[in-house]
């Protein structure tokens, strides 16, 4: 058995105590990969206090999962009632007969939240709790080798943006940047994508630009942001590139958008909290004169997933988490994510960053230019 | 204003009138498309019974939506507490201060469920009830120019999977073989993508292929399964190949799977409903003698979704639908979901299709054979 996911249990078990709960039913991907070692969609992993677990997955799925998880049983179902049935049976097996289930209110939409608490699946006399606060606490202090990989998809995250950047011209389409960004990752070994924005022109100035036919014009402002995953672990890494020459005031904002990010990526040491880091990025940039600019938190965890606790606090009723602890070393985290939106116009970088003893070290390495 | 909108908005006015419903109140991208035109995460449609639509976005994108979407009001929103009194001051502004408010059950998290029935959103005295059936009868029959967009995904499929086989070789990753099929679709025209499948060798064998470091043997089958997304419509189109010699068995199973699908296809008409057409394809496996090789529902709907309804009753807790009616000519259905999995592998095909008042056309045209 592998001593990480042991140990992980363990960890668990204190922290699902403290909480007061007795076991966790886990469908959501991420977590299920955090303390199992295989995290798919349409399965669920029981977790006890004890640091027990089964797993239920598609039958067709048994072998894979067994080759990659670890687990004392597992149950392959035909379809939702099969699911429902095993659920019943392994709490049934584990003694869980009345005490409080921990389940995922930021991941259970209302119609999955009302199958695993179906009659059929959780016993009657059985509570449920949020177990969002305990899997976030749980994955926020990376192990070492956690920090590793993370360090492998910012390698990768790089290669990306290079490979996009590489062959920007007037014509092309967003979507063909992303396709450019996404090639050279899978080339380099990810194996899959949380979502590649690509905007560019006055769709800059969007929050999430999610890639469109639109046609790169000659001085457009182009974002690019992307998030491979490999190995299980992802990166955060948005660079805003100039096809031509940009503005005056284009040039400005991005010089000062980096003054702010680089004097929050400095402040990132033990003890400091997202919040602190949040309130240093947004006064600098006021201070710069982008009050009116700044749109969302500029800070986020990156992990198994590249979006993760901890989470911003004036997010927090969103992701369904509440006040975030100060930063230890080994938490991981994107600086700015925020951006400035001028108007017609928009820039952002972003960079994923590791808290150390000493303070912190930038894991994405690509060049921090608007014109390469 | 668009013709098109109005006439969808009259429609779901009706279909709104008939459940009872006297606001919905939106935030799964997809419906909002229907009814407005744009569809985005971090944002929210209210949609009256007598068709008024207000639209809340991050303030970052109002001029983007404004440019797209058809509405009456709109309102930019700096956070999620600004999104919450901007649902409420919408409500108020159409007069929705008592009767029933329409959610997305099967999109709505918890955390995102307590956000929007928040007090200081909901009026206390409006209640709440789940409209994805409501969603699922206004987008189920396809107007005429969603089948051509949903033809138009469907020809970008196909450039995809034709991209992937022509690259196929030993020691290739499964993620490489879905670098290839999504360069292609985005050189043709793709602005994005729901999940591409790829899975090989005894990876076959699992339901949801996510695509992984594996690399591609002598003698593997390979699964590919995309879904692009152009001008917002998406198709679904599998296939099964083998990188040699397929054994006896495994081209037995790839012909007999091929009838099955292809009676089925055939079987499409209007007045049929999904659970025949399921229980044609699996009993036609069943005689084949696969009965023990079936893992999944055959048939479900495909548009702005990939996988959308009509679907498959077996799974309706799942995806909180209920009973589906009988197809109707503009309904589009892929057929072939399911799957053989025999064990070390398995084979699927599955196409796009749309019922016609005379029977059927299948919109995906790339050859069905096992070795190309």
């Amino acid at each position: 058995m592998d001593r990480t996911y042991r140990h992980r249990l363990e960890r668990c078990g204190r922290i699902m105590e403290n909480a007061g709960l007795d076991a966790l039913l886990l469908t959501k991907p991420a977590n299920m990969f955090y303390l199992t070692g295989d995290g798919r969609l349409c399965a669920y992993a029981i977790v006890t206090r004890g640091g027990q677990v089964a797993l239920g997955v598609p039958a067709t799925d048994v072998a894979d999962v067994s080759n990659r998880a670890h687990f004392d049983e597992i149950t392959g179902f035909a379809d939702e009632v099969g699911m429902i049935h095993a659920i019943n049976q392994h709490l049934r097996h584990f003694g869980v007969g009345r005490g409080t289930l921990g389940l995922e209110y930021t991941f259970l939409t209302q119609s999955m939240m009302a199958m695993v608490t179906h009659p059929h699946a959780k016993p009657e006399s059985v509570t449920v709790a949020d177990a969002t606060p305990i899997l976030s606490a749980l994955r926020m202090v990376k192990e070492p080798a956690e920090v590793e990989r993370i360090r492998v998809a910012a390698g990768v995250a790089t290669k990306g943006i290079e490979a996009a950047v590489s062959k920007l011209h007037v014509g092309m389409t967003e979507s063909q940047v992303a396709a450019e960004a996404e090639y050279a990752m899978r080339q380099a070994g990810a194996e899959n994508f949380y979502r590649t924005y690509v905007s560019s022109g006055p769709r800059t100035n969007i929050a999430h630009g999610l890639p469109t036919a639109r046609r790169l014009e000659d001085g457009d402002l182009l974002m690019i942001d992307v998030h491979p995953v490999v190995h299980g672990y992802s990166a955060d890494l948005c660079r805003t590139t100039c096809l031509g020459r940009p503005t005056s005031e284009q040039a400005q904002a991005f010089d000062d958008y980096l003054l702010a990010q680089q004097a929050t990526i400095d402040a990132i040491a033990p003890g400091v909290t997202v919040a602190d880091l949040e309130a240093r990025m947004h006064a600098m940039l006021r201070d710069s004169g982008h009050g009116d600019s700044i749109f969302g938190p500029p800070i986020h965890g990156v992990g198994i997933e590249f979006e993760e606790a901890p989470l911003p606090p004036d997010h927090a009723f969103f992701h369904g988490e509440k006040d975030m602890p100060a930063i230890q070393a080994g938490v991981v985290l994107s600086v700015g994510n925020c951006g400035l939106y001028a108007g017609g116009w928009g820039v952002r970088v972003e960079d994923t960053n590791v808290a150390t003893a000493e303070g912190r070290q930038t894991l994405t390495e690509y060049p921090r230019v608007l014109t390469p």
